[in-house]
């Protein structure tokens, strides 16, 4: 059996118990990561450390210049990152295209290492209002990369693994933390500075703090005001 | 009517089409071409006088490293560009994923710009045996594009323009020579030197040489050794 798959790791909660899951099932993992422009560029350390400590064969780095479209708060200094306000519309942190080029890319790396799996850790649960994150693009992107490689014509194996789609963030760090995963390492903040301390207001910090919040243990995420 | 379009353009004969089909439907182009590693680099030079040519409104050159993945002759030094055999199989020129993730991102680019349409220059005629340039892969990915967008989410409306994927080339230089355009700003080859010389030799040459025989016209690509 190939046991061999790529993780998308993106230096977050999400990925890291991703990455420690593929892990548990006897995956030899190959962690990609981007640099697409990305206000929180720490979460790229954060991501080479999570590799290392859950023993991935290989962890590469793409350089992908999207930023230069705009069009996002994550890419865009000009437009600011909100603050929490719970809504369920497309934020404006919200990368055009990015899932769909994030694992497009994978796909190529996979190819080029064997791995017929790519692993995913996203969620449609405490739901950010991501297209990309909703499992009938997971479904859809499964079935265009079997017809997109050489590898997916002639054996139909690639599948995209998505295993947190329907874990809330409590569940997400519960599976993690029973697999070993150290989240002090992990950085979810769209706007982290470059230390990786979190602001504690944004989308993906209040989601992170709501997590660990229902699930009753202690938030090791270091925050800008120590809150 | 939105008339907006991108449109991939490699700097070879096939996008320099699509190209000018694109314009002469009244559409305001926004060009992507990619550097990922490739050896014949000259296309991208070619691929920016092109779009000057033809009046695209922006060319955008995006820097993608997906070289260092290996696996395919245009991007690995190590493995020969071969000669033209006329082989149905799929040749080591095929680089692993590379239209959909150049999809990807043109996807990405497109909702930036208000287009909602995306041409590529694919042909299953002259078939080189890449499986993502086959109608079924351009329909998957069209679906998928309308699920992973937010503009794809709210209209539905995002197609993939393939108008040459039933045209010879010879078919495809008469269609290009129509709306005037000067193949001999274009470069095929895949091992075209800096200056764009072709050496007339490899699948790309061989298929561009037979799309001109064929029509009866003079064919102005500045071969190596002058044949």
């Amino acid at each position: 059996m190939n046991k061999n798959a790529v993780v998308l790791l993106s230096g977050g909660v999400d990925s890291a118990t991703v990455l420690a899951m593929a892990r548990s099932q006897g995956y030899n993992c190959y962690c990609i990561s981007f640099a697409y422009g990305q206000r929180h560029s720490s979460e790229l350390v954060a991501a080479k450390q999570v590799a290392t400590v859950l023993g991935a064969v290989e962890h590469v780095v793409i350089n992908l210049d999207v930023g230069q479209f705009g069009g996002s708060a994550l890419t865009d200094p000009t437009i600011q990152v909100p603050d929490y306000t719970g809504s369920k519309n497309i934020p404006v942190t919200y990368v055009p295209a990015r899932n769909i080029t994030f694992l497009s890319i994978a796909l190529g790396y996979a190819e080029t290492r064997a791995a017929d799996h790519i692993f995913i850790g996203a969620s449609t649960v405490d739901y950010s209002g991501y297209p990309d994150c909703r499992p009938e693009f997971m479904a859809a992107f499964e079935k265009v990369a079997n017809l997109a490689t050489k590898v997916g014509v002639e054996t139909g194996c690639i599948r995209i693994e998505a295993p947190l789609i329907n874990l809330s963030k409590a569940a997400t760090i519960q599976a993690g933390l029973a697999l070993g995963v150290d989240y002090s390492l992990t950085v979810s903040c769209y706007q982290a500075d470059t230390t990786g301390l979190a602001c504690g207001r944004c989308d993906s910090c209040m989601l992170r703090k709501k997590g660990f919040t229902e699930l009753g243990v202690a938030d090791p995420t270091r925050y800008i005001h120590g809150t």
